[in-house]
């Protein structure tokens, strides 16, 4: 007596921390609930896919203007600015125990979440498939919806 | 022979002006409509439970192409620019008699809005339950997942 | 022995480029596939129902980390960047054969797509009915609701 399993459908568009976390953060949740879970990667999201990217995900405090210790904006766009948020942010999540992107990408791979490549990204990006991590599929705005029209959940990130 | 209420789950992930309206709007209307409604604030998005801190909320013009006034980019980096945008906006939206985002979150309190706040974030933004508004209660992913999973309409903002 | 249609309920809310395809992409590919497509457009996303608009439709590297080229943040933050990030996207989307926004929004009228004009927003952005196409209607957030309650997919761009 199969039960038909609970579905979410996330779309991820993009690829600084905040935009970054929040669809593998669901993902690998969802994942351990024993959802069915896909991840449309697509715009800037595509980059997540990426070998060797994701420790290289950067916050910027440009045009953030809830960053817990405000930053003026002048200041937010000095270059080295990026970066320092970037480390103050990777750093309380490591104090509060958040499993790195890296992590949760894996849990994701091996959680059997599936990893959706957008075809017109890669071809306006010009993003090879060797470019791409190998346990993701391409698919195009229509593998997605598809996806998603049988899907409790769907959420565009 | 009362009727199963329709249910909308929102995730608020943002804590400037074009991030928090919406997800506050979306809900008090919802409340009216009858609907079961459940915002999850997380990641910037916490920022909207903390106490005192809806008058504060801004808007900045930095990576935003769009304002109906164009600020060129370079201005709108001026630390005096943020605050000027946001008394534009605010002076726009009180012209047009749109609520504040203090009474809208009144609004949602009295009309039994569920009000999560994302416990990871917490941790992350060593934010304590006493800097929160009382009409919030802790939760994470999956708190969100599952009353979402039930929804009609899921929205992440 | 019809059968119901599938239906798919976005909101777009944002007036760059990034925020201005998703929803446009994702409508004419669900209309081609004969679902039911509604887009409410309201705070900058009403922007794209403007006449003679979607051409001046820009991107902004400012608060990008993840742009294909890095361009370090102060750099984005120099008025002339905004437009060369522009460029170079376009570019780059025709040369991946992209249809343009103006293309894409043509399809979505011609394909019967439901064009919801934010009331509050154009009361806010003090926006006239003959500010914008002809082929959108107005409507609020409950109009909104309403059409998205009976969607099987509903996404908040």
């Amino acid at each position: 007596m199969s039960e038909k399993k609970k579905r979410i459908a996330i779309i991820a568009s993009k690829a600084d921390i905040p935009g970054a976390y929040p669809p593998l953060l669901l993902a690998t949740t969802a994942a351990a609930m024993d959802y069915e879970v896909g991840i449309f990667f697509t715009f800037f999201g595509l980059n997540l896919l990426k070998k060797k990217k994701l420790k290289k995900i950067k916050i910027t405090p440009a045009g953030e203007t809830a960053m817990p210790m405000p930053i003026p904006q002048i200041v937010g766009m000095l270059p080295g600015m990026t970066g320092m948020a970037t480390l103050m942010m990777k750093s309380w999540m490591k104090k509060a125990n958040v499993a790195t992107l890296q992590e949760l990408m894996d849990i994701a791979v091996e959680s059997g979440v599936e990893l959706i490549a957008c075809e017109m990204t890669k071809a306006v990006m010009k993003i090879k498939d060797k470019d791409l991590i190998e346990n993701c599929t391409p698919g195009g705005a229509a593998t997605f919806l598809e996806f998603a029209s049988e899907a409790e959940i769907t959420l565009y990130i």
